[in-house]
């Protein structure tokens, strides 16, 4: 009879996998600062232990203020998956995802985040995550960036074909 | 002697054409729905009085669950202007910007939001900006999305590479 496993096995291996994928995100962000392609940050989409996308921070690289490694890397996921959503996926980023990254692993309905670095780290290092964490925070009001509402009743149009439309793919 | 302009006439003109971007984005979210191409949200980037970027959502259409129209948007405004920050830039959203979008927001230092519904409009038609919001609000450790930080020593050789980095260029 084959010797039982002990019952925390799953787990250790588990946590062994994890650190690897970590290590390698963590590897790239700093290949991507030492070849000179944008700030120090790494991100791999995981799907049942195989890495689904690969992203690098190439913010200043593309001139897309929106291309950090988690979108980057959620992007490449949902490309090579052939889908729009990542349910039963991990991310593991070198750093904390900023509110904007945050965001889109929630649309992505990505499963679970494991990160090395912190939000703080991050802005001890020159970027803006925790002031971004902190302004979304406040009441719309109180923002730096002024946001006025005008034209809902206008806007709601479009709300109103959307509850109507019957061919639409909700997500 | 010309006749002077009453003092508020810059202000009226400017909401004048507030309305008017505004009013394009709406047609542009209605049109989105009715095409079939995906959730009710257009968003037009506007630099000295001139759309620079345009977008709609195109989550489901291109398999991106970043492409709303704000991200869109921006990254055709940034493409358009080879840059990859848009401060002199105003945005106008046929809604609320998400936290993902509001992130990206601040990111390209875009200095100010019209939009026509709210987010708790959009949370009525089905969609988790207001989820997703009170979410970011909530300490890490609270999320629905685990997040586990792993290897935060390893992590900062990233940053100190940024940090000692001489060629960087910071955004």
């Amino acid at each position: 009879m084959p010797r039982k496993k002990p019952a925390n096995e799953g787990l250790r291996s588990n946590a062994r996998a994890a650190r690897r994928f970590l290590r390698r995100a963590i590897a790239l962000s700093v290949e991507n600062v030492r070849k000179g392609r944008g700030g120090p940050f790494a991100a791999l989409v995981v799907k049942d232990g195989r890495a689904v996308g690969v992203g690098t921070n190439r913010v200043t690289l593309t001139n897309d203020p929106t291309a950090h490694a988690e979108i980057v890397a959620i992007r490449e996921a949902c490309r090579s998956l052939g889908t729009f959503e990542l349910s039963g996926c991990e991310i593991y980023a070198s750093c904390e995802p900023c509110p904007m990254c945050l965001g889109a692993i929630y649309w992505a309905r990505i499963e679970r985040v494991y990160f090395a670095t912190s939000a703080s780290d991050a802005s001890r290092a020159g970027f803006d995550d925790s002031m971004i964490l902190r302004q979304l925070r406040l009441p719309r009001s109180r923002r730096r960036v002024p946001m006025m509402q005008m034209l809902r009743r206008e806007g709601l149009r479009a709300m109103r074909s959307w509850r109507e439309a019957a061919d639409k793919t909700p997500y």
